[in-house]
């Protein structure tokens, strides 16, 4: 299925989920098209020619059942159960993203973590031990890892991605700011403040003030 | 100029820009859109026609100057100058984004921070002092800060945001897990590493281990 549902659409589909437990939080049981495409800003034909590809979920002038939605897209993304990651680089970003609060209640655990300065390994950051570099293989197949979170400086971040995926990883969350490459078949993701940032700042050299 | 240009270009700018830098640093001073776009893992004609929104930058059959595209896109971006922002939030992810060190090396300085709770208020953390939430309005304007970061809980995100926009801030980088709405004429982007594996999930949960 994954091939044929454009990447695009996969995207959004999390933007969708995400505001479809927030409104069951608030206690909202039904939501059309057009009410959910104007919280997120999208058209709501956006919305439910997204939703086509994975069958019928509305019911014509009825809207969606929330609940019922939201336990079929975390189905769809796979988010309906755990998953293992690994982080790679223990400087002041990699200790903030094992201190991080936001993965756990997500179902995302950092189980492993890997620097290559003997002042960082054997030490214990977030409930992880930080292990040496040469373990990553090992540890990824013995912990049955799925996802690599790099958050190495950026001239080592090629290297690093080549290791994680010759380690078998198939999915990349990557800090580290550098295009780096990943072959056919794993997905790579970055995270990357400064190219949002500078994506706004068009906008604002633009406006009057 | 800006109402013309699709907000997805302005979106992939930045990318092209920091590819480019790489380059430059690595020597290179020529490029074609075949090498770029292989690089970057997009289609030549993308970088042709986004790039054709500001005028004609390469020449037929001779490639890119490296260097020249590079400040263009920087002025073009308005990243050839730099932008004053203010945190609000000064949790565990707010402090991690006050010592983050790839702010400023790119024109980007937090000058001032924000929180509500009054263990927070008057600590010094990374170089900036906390304030009370009530100066937010004073501050911003008696020191020209341009760009809001709201790392608050969710619950509290739509409303530190309104208040970030009537003190007349025009972007803002969300790290807030929330849906957050702003008016037209404000940006807002949202850093939220969830979403973002979530969408490889969608992959790893169909691939054959």
């Amino acid at each position: 299925m994954a091939a044929l549902v454009p990447e695009v659409v996969v995207m959004r589909l999390p933007v969708y989920t995400r505001a479809l437990v927030q409104l069951t939080a608030e206690g909202q049981e039904v939501i059309s098209s057009q009410e959910l495409g104007q919280l997120l800003r999208v058209t709501p034909a956006q919305i439910r020619k997204d939703l086509s590809y994975f069958g019928r979920f509305g019911r014509q002038g009825r809207g969606y059942n929330i609940r019922r939605l939201t336990v079929e897209l975390q189905h769809i993304l796979g988010i309906d159960r755990s998953w293992a990651m690994a982080l790679v680089g223990v400087g002041h970003l990699g200790e903030a993203i094992l201190n991080y609060r936001g993965f756990a209640p997500q179902g995302f655990n950092i189980t492993a973590a890997f620097d290559t300065d003997p002042k960082r390994t054997g030490k214990k950051i977030g409930g992880i031990t930080v292990q040496r570099l040469e373990e990553v293989r090992e540890t990824i197949a013995a912990r049955k890892i799925d996802i690599g979170i790099v958050a190495v400086p950026a001239a080592e971040t090629q290297k690093v991605i080549d290791l994680l995926v010759a380690a078998g990883i198939k999915a990349i969350l990557n800090y580290a700011p550098f295009a780096a490459q990943v072959p056919a078949g794993v997905k790579r993701r970055d995270i990357d403040p400064v190219l949002a940032l500078q994506s706004m700042t068009f906008y604002l050299k633009e406006s009057p003030k």
